[in-house]
């Protein structure tokens, strides 16, 4: 297989290795989970007791210290070649832990003091982040479940879904509306204890693939929120500047894992057809020509996958650099989603054919539920509904950005 | 929805409406049957109550009287839009029917009083028929069955692998090679009964899709056939004249219940595109520009899909029709299997993707398992497998026809 | 070369007889009539002194008595095997036969005496019928040319573009708005003869492909024409009843070309491939795995564009036939534009894709200006713009009845 | 439009710079070179007065100083923008330009004092670089033109094509073959100026696109080599390691003015896109939902190739500098080649679906040939010719090295 994506710095080698560790780890029991639709939380504990849960934690408060969306994305791919569950679970986690990071580190630069507890209690393995943007019927624009001012606070009310790892998570980001009268909304995002009264695992997941990533429904019962633990809003029916910030890293990790599993698919055929002669003839099934045309194909189609991320990944880290310790503008943050969302689609839309592609190169046994392509088939096609863009708005978003009208509608 | 493809005959409008009657009950049981791995036996009674099953076999004798394959394949799509599992099954059934009637048709138009006692058991509801023809790691035309000439016939030993509707099917055909000294093989087909001793159902079916259809391994364990239950040998390697005379309707009837997953599957979309505004604003999603740009690619794939399936089911009943009582010869049936190969590739390549577009346009509700485009989904992926060639081999043989080139190799 | 679309009807049979003999006369001067850009008018001639050109004039008037659809596409596809250019040309002439046949025979259907003489006209070789309906700028919806009122008739004046096969035509129709009122205009069509004063021929296509067409811009400098010369009129924006009426057919007729442009540019590359080795080794080209993987998907392409055209091109007749001697109704014209506009996508867009393939078939040979291949590549390409819809407004209509939304917007 | 891939290092910035300068001159009179088939000598003066044809020259000798693979090939699709006949011509003479380099800048690291002088020549405008690789009817791995031993040296006899920019180059590399006895044939590299006795260029180049880059065929009517013009041979029939170590790079430069081209395309749609109501109604063009689909399908496309043409170029550059002043060896050469194959394809099969979209966007304006996008639609076929692989023969190289089989067969 052609090299994977390599990392750019050093903390992101120390963190891929490990995700190649892990990764193997994960493998081993994927299909178990898939079949009985179980949570592994095995790997939860395992990934702390490697460090490697802390992988976005800066090295000054005892994490690996990644501190680029390029190689954190490279270790979520490693991950996700293990077991796309698992992984697109992990990237909530470490999308909220670089979000975090980001914050701390730039309080420092800027000569403030800025609390790390939280980033501390995920190397000390006391806290895993979940995220709660997702709604049923709706987008990650337009959330229904409602926040309520009431004294101190508020109270959160409503249903999320795709709750991605929930067995896992300690705290959650929930994405809510909040009244600004006359009928009119805001949004922000609420960071609520898994624990906290009110809020209600469904425990429901229930998917064709990504089985075993217990992405319930979560149901908010009137849970009180702090004042001070609800972002700055912005305008209902927008991602705004936070969302778009959040947004172009997410769209990119969030892809990761699938070009993961289509790495692990690709490679699960080609070794397929090095043992496998073309039965019962005497020649070889890699020397066949519709074969080798697949693997062609596949290999292309990675090159495609593995470029455009690349290349975006870079984009986005040069961005946050070059504003560094400030964010970078909103009319910026749109032309890198432009190139975010343009990435994501090559890679799940390509991961898709990759892994249909290596199918057909398994002639049928791949088909089989012993056989991981049958996992990874119906896994992979997860990719394309991830955040902050479905597919078919994300193409939306790029035209209206290309031709110069406002992205958001 | 376009129309469907209409059928050419009376009988064949009788059978594709007594098709669609069914495929009603299929779709009501479909997910229960797929989530259990359950053979929908109660759909056979149901086939045998309604004179369906008996829907290839001559008026004459009792049946529905289609005659033609496309009025078949047709019925078969139709049967695909209520479960693709069972429909499967169906084909095989279908199939094999034709076969007996086209012969017993043909004895007739010769003078000859044939033998129409199987084809009455079939309107009886005493005989399913069933076909044996894959094996795991091999193709239709190497099996490793053999068939051991003993006294009085042959006794076989094998396995047999993808026996789909196993538990309904009471007769099976079952490629076997016969040695033919020098460490030569011949190829032949021998028909043995469900309940013949040493015929053994594994019942391992556990796939992917198609979870319903029971196409469970087959163990031979010295199965004893009379000379006369074994067909006329062909070179091994090949599939030869009765091969390729059979071959060019089965692979137009195994593609046809994709096209009916993939008619089903746009509808589904198609509703609910229609029933659903576009959260939350006052757009309804039908206006939305990305939604009009995947339907209008979903109608124009499944004219694509219909457009090939039609003219060559046209193809391959004018070339039967213009040799009858005989048969075509080998080199026109190699040009018929040239167009019914472009078609059977066409119908499962494009239903494939007509699937996945339902998916993007649900938005995210049919990754879920409530959603019957989940089923779709996995079902569809098994059209490219089915015999006679697989999408790889399928091209090679196309390209050897246009090339002048001896097609099997 | 699997067999071409074979005509359904013996007058077919007839035209598609002669149209394989002129485009053997065409495509022997193609390439020179390409490079000066000059229109081959001596085809005309040979046409008329063959009878071809009154190929959809009734028998009883003289012509060759083509009647429906199917067979004046079919004869199309193979005049555009010798000549893309020229073919594009008689498509305009055949169209506008057949919309006058078709109202001689309702006519005599219906008990009265239809003028047939300009349908014996042009079998006399006097006429030659010409579609001005483009606009530089615009669609066919929305014409700017404008009529407007005088006495005993009106005064055109505008601007026509794409007047293809205009130096051959002696009578055009011009798609025309006349002034309503309150701003409001109507559309209708004009029937002006090629020498009518003021009509003049600016002589100026220069274009990609299609060079021999002669579709040069026509001005209309205040033009007469009698009241009786006009069409009735419909609302402009819209098609409306005569222009879905002529439009379903007009579709798939101006799709035909490019299917024949496919097929010849298909059996170059084939007869190429079986003529030449691959340099230097023993091995010839057409055992090379990529060579055959590619002209296995051109096979597959030229059948699915053969399946959609046969399909639609029925469904077209026999809606027609259903209705005789009146029309259908508009909202089944609309699900039958629909069927054509999908065949028309599927043709345009994969007639394109054949030649490019068929270029890489030839390994840089067909690049060259001296290969058929470099021209079919310019040619094929005008497909997709032909009337009455884009490719990007049919997948808008197909959406919108698909949806059931109102299909002109 | 998004932004172009940005240059990696200060002379790169600089010569990136002049391309886009050059390009803006090219644009101005590409249309007319087109139009009358003649070579744009004035760039070639221009070139030399600006110092960008030294741009691969180092800066000890003068030159702008690119040392890296990537930056050369980003200023190649910089003046892909402007003209790609052009352009294609100038990859020829950087390539040569950069080969010559890397050797001098290895020799210094190695403390020999290499000669520089056809280096001080390319600064001071005494010489341009072509070559002369391809012949019709075989490929680069064989060719038939010969050199047969004489006193002193060679002489070389037969016919080469594509001699891309021939009237502008000084000095010709030519691939030959000599006679190795018993019929066995060695490749290498002969260094012939354009003005040596024998040499004749047949000014014939007449092809679809391209047409202003004077790629003649050159005839060698017993040319003489002194021995040290020869480089060191490798087997007949390979690339061998230093076809491979140019080849690597090459791949990729004469990829890169098919990027400029798709932007360039993209660029003209997008801009008639904002300027163009749709008519005749009040919606802007730009609103339009199959408008925006089709600029997200380019955008997605451009993200697609600019990704895999960046990381292919990182890969290349990389590899060269870990083994500096070395060359890579071989097996590693092959990985890369890999790399850059799939690459190419991704860039050449990918413009030509850019350019194809923006006749679409152009709603038929595009086709006629007062556009650029006409001219685009012709160049932009040519990609897939480039050496050192086609289209189908790079698929070939890419699943033998994926499939641990012998890459050149």
């Amino acid at each position: 297989m052609p090299a994977g994506i390599a990392p750019l710095t050093d903390a992101g080698r120390r963190f891929v290795e490990l995700a190649e560790k892990h990764a193997a780890e994960f493998a081993a029991v994927a299909d178990q989970h898939d079949r009985a639709g179980t949570f592994p939380m095995e790997h939860i504990e395992a990934l702390k007791a490697s460090g490697a849960i802390a992988g976005l934690v800066p090295e000054e408060l005892g994490g690996v210290g990644v501190d680029c969306v390029h190689d954190m994305a490279v270790a979520l791919s490693r991950f996700g070649r293990g077991d796309g569950a698992i992984s697109i679970g992990l990237c909530m986690h470490y999308l909220m832990s670089w979000t975090m990071a980001r914050r701390w580190r730039a309080g420092r630069a800027q000569g403030r003091d800025p609390d790390g507890s939280l980033l501390r209690a995920i190397v000390e393995g006391q806290a895993v982040m979940g995220v709660l943007n997702a709604e049923s019927g709706s987008d990650n624009r337009h959330p229904f479940a409602e926040a309520t001012p009431v004294e101190g606070g508020y109270r959160v009310r409503g249903k999320k879904s795709f709750g991605t790892m929930s067995p896992a998570a300690t705290l959650f980001t929930v994405r809510v509306r909040i009244p600004a009268g006359d009928g009119e909304y805001l949004t922000a995002n609420a960071l609520i204890p898994a624990d906290a009264p009110g809020l209600e695992n469904l425990e429901n997941w229930d998917a064709l693939g990504m089985r075993a990533s217990a992405s319930h429904d979560i149901r908010l019962n009137d849970v009180f929120v702090t004042e001070s633990a609800m972002t700055p809003p912005v305008p209902w029916g927008t991602l705004g500047h936070p969302g778009m910030t959040g947004g172009v890293a997410a769209a990119l990790c969030l892809a990761a894992p699938f070009l993961g599993i289509a790495e692990a698919a690709h490679e699960n055929a080609v070794e397929l057809v090095k043992q496998r002669g073309k039965q019962p003839g005497p020649t070889p099934l890699r020397e066949w020509g519709p074969v080798q045309g697949a693997v062609a194909e596949n290999e292309v189609d990675l090159a495609s996958m593995r470029g455009a991320f690349h290349r975006a990944l870079e984009l986005v880290d040069e961005g946050f650099a070059r504003h560094f310790p400030g964010d970078p503008p909103l009319e910026e943050l749109h032309e890198t989603m432009r190139e975010s969302q343009a990435a994501k689609l090559i890679m799940n839309e390509t991961a898709v054919k990759v892994v249909d592609r290596c199918l057909a190169i398994s002639g049928g046994s791949g088909y089989t539920a012993k056989s991981p392509l049958s996992r990874y088939y119906r896994d992979v096609r997860a990719g394309a509904f991830m955040s902050p863009f479905g597919a078919l708005e994300a193409r939306e978003f790029i035209a209206r950005v290309a031709l110069d009208l406002p992205p958001e509608g």
